[in-house]
């Protein structure tokens, strides 16, 4: 399986094009658009995200992941094998998280390089072939070679207090794992204080809630209203944790 | 084939998670993405728009439906054979409509659970393989069983006077089908009067119009503007018909 | 392949229609969404993106093209031949820019009707199954006849002048090909005089400028921030060139 985790959208012609790539360079393998709006060009809440999202899939799934607002410059093109899949994207702390959490997580730097190669459209031109040779069998090696990782240069932590996502129904996601949470725990955001629920039919209609979503992320959510417009929260806003 | 009706959005992961659901348990099986948009969490306006557009796939299609603000709520899970196709999601009303218009219609309870099972996506974890399983060519009773339909404690009319759809354009459809109105009709919408016309492009630009839409529902629509925002519709709006 | 370039959006269910009625007609061929959120309504802006991201598709692709804002008149529907891809669509001028840059282009007006047909939905009931068809290979001749091209009758110029597009990430692609203006050329746009950079990187965060995109498009954005809320800039938008 082919998995697109971007921040280009559907509706334009970013994914289209990517998605002709991918489709002439492995037919055979059925491509699925995760995320089109990961948080555009913001790489730290994305790696939560994607640390959290990328883990779901399958065994040898290959995770074509571009959040990059670096392209055109020199931070390295990368191949991180982690967890029994395979990630293919810029080298900007996008799979910091994703390889902290895997001890045998592996980092290769892409040598292969296309001719035209665009400057600003590495998703489509270095990216896409890239990830399609290997989804159809090619082995790392033959594009890429084994790197240094230098992602502890970033400092990151490795749980996120801000939020990473607002989804279709204004709920708003954390970068942190809900099991590490006490399910006691209060989570303040703008200043409400929220106490956790297992779901949402488990509150009142319009109380704010966090519950730890289907992919183990602690989410802040309002039953019956969109959470993001009802307490203010947008990517990025700071989440503070009280016992 | 196999379509998906929901609100989930096409962008953010949830429609991904579920089509990488059906990819792995019908692989061969065509997914189409009819409404990923559908009214959000309102499962009685998406009743109307989903008997509209559902009855217009071929025989034998299965379609996932899921609007479904009641997820992890005692709500019973449900599959719906009519008018040649199966429809699988929440027993929430979403199916009353398209069960209504035809009379051999049969109503059955999911008795299946996957383990684990998400609390707040049971589209994923619990409708999506059913659908696939189905699709793939599995019986219904494999995972179900025959049950009594308590639609009618809804009560719910035959057509809808409201809008129930604003389309890409701003087009408002309401949840009355057009071949019930006379052309003569005038439809009322926040106190405009509305008269009929075949298409866009016989009334003046500007013009506010109904019409039947491609789906056999009446739809208010302006000629070179969006209905929505020049009239003041949204999801809801009451109509009302004057002969 | 089957490349979509139309105005209907992917949420709603123009193009899960259009989608299922090409899966039908041509089930192994891959369905590509190039744009679902081409200009609105506009042919013109459309004619100018079309030209661009068209010929970026093999030999070989048929393009179904929806911007026909005309629907249910007396416009044609016709075929173009040109750069060795074939393109499905009305004839409303969303093919000019394609048949001028193309001396061998043809034109066939679309004879064949389906039953029924809607009257404002030809993207699914007369474009789809026409552009299905030819791409499982069926020739033109048995759908259209030759017919004469009237497209200078409208007189749009060789580029376009203007805004035609934005873009996820808020950057404005004009109608202008990059590879014809001189890289010292100023753009300016709603007063602002904008220099071109290879890249993004290649300029301080919060600087606007112009540079030619991965399809040949001078396009204006800023390192950042999206360029069409910090310039105000619309599809339409003019922009002038100083050399």
């Amino acid at each position: 399986m082919l998995v697109l985790f971007t921040d280009f959208g559907l509706s334009g012609p970013y994914t289209g094009q990517i998605t002709a790539v991918l489709k002439q360079l492995a037919p055979e393998v059925p491509i699925i658009s995760l995320f089109a709006d990961a948080p555009s060009s913001q790489p730290k809440p994305a790696a939560y995200l994607l640390a959290a999202y990328g883990a779901w899939f399958p065994d040898g799934t290959v995770l074509l992941c571009v959040v990059d607002p670096g392209v055109g410059s020199a931070r390295r093109a990368v191949i991180v094998e982690a967890g029994g899949r395979i990630y293919v994207g810029p080298d900007n702390g996008l799979f910091d998280i994703i390889m902290r959490r895997d001890p045998d997580a592996q980092l290769w730097e892409i040598g292969w390089r296309p001719q035209p190669l665009s400057a600003s459209f590495h998703g489509r031109d270095l990216f896409a072939p890239v990830a399609a040779r290997l989804a159809a069998g090619e082995p790392i090696a033959n594009v890429a070679r084994r790197t240094v990782d230098e992602s502890a240069t970033r400092g990151w932590p490795d749980d996120l207090a801000q939020i990473v996502y607002i989804d279709h129904y204004g709920n708003a996601m954390t970068g942190m794992r809900g099991a590490l949470l006490s399910p006691e725990a209060r989570l303040i955001a703008r200043g409400h204080e929220l106490t956790s629920a297992a779901t949402f039919s488990a509150v009142p209609q319009g109380q704010a809630f966090w519950y730890v979503n289907s992919n183990g992320l602690a989410e802040i959510a309002v039953n019956g209203a969109r959470a993001d417009t009802a307490l203010g929260l947008a990517i990025g806003s700071p989440v503070s944790v009280e016992d």
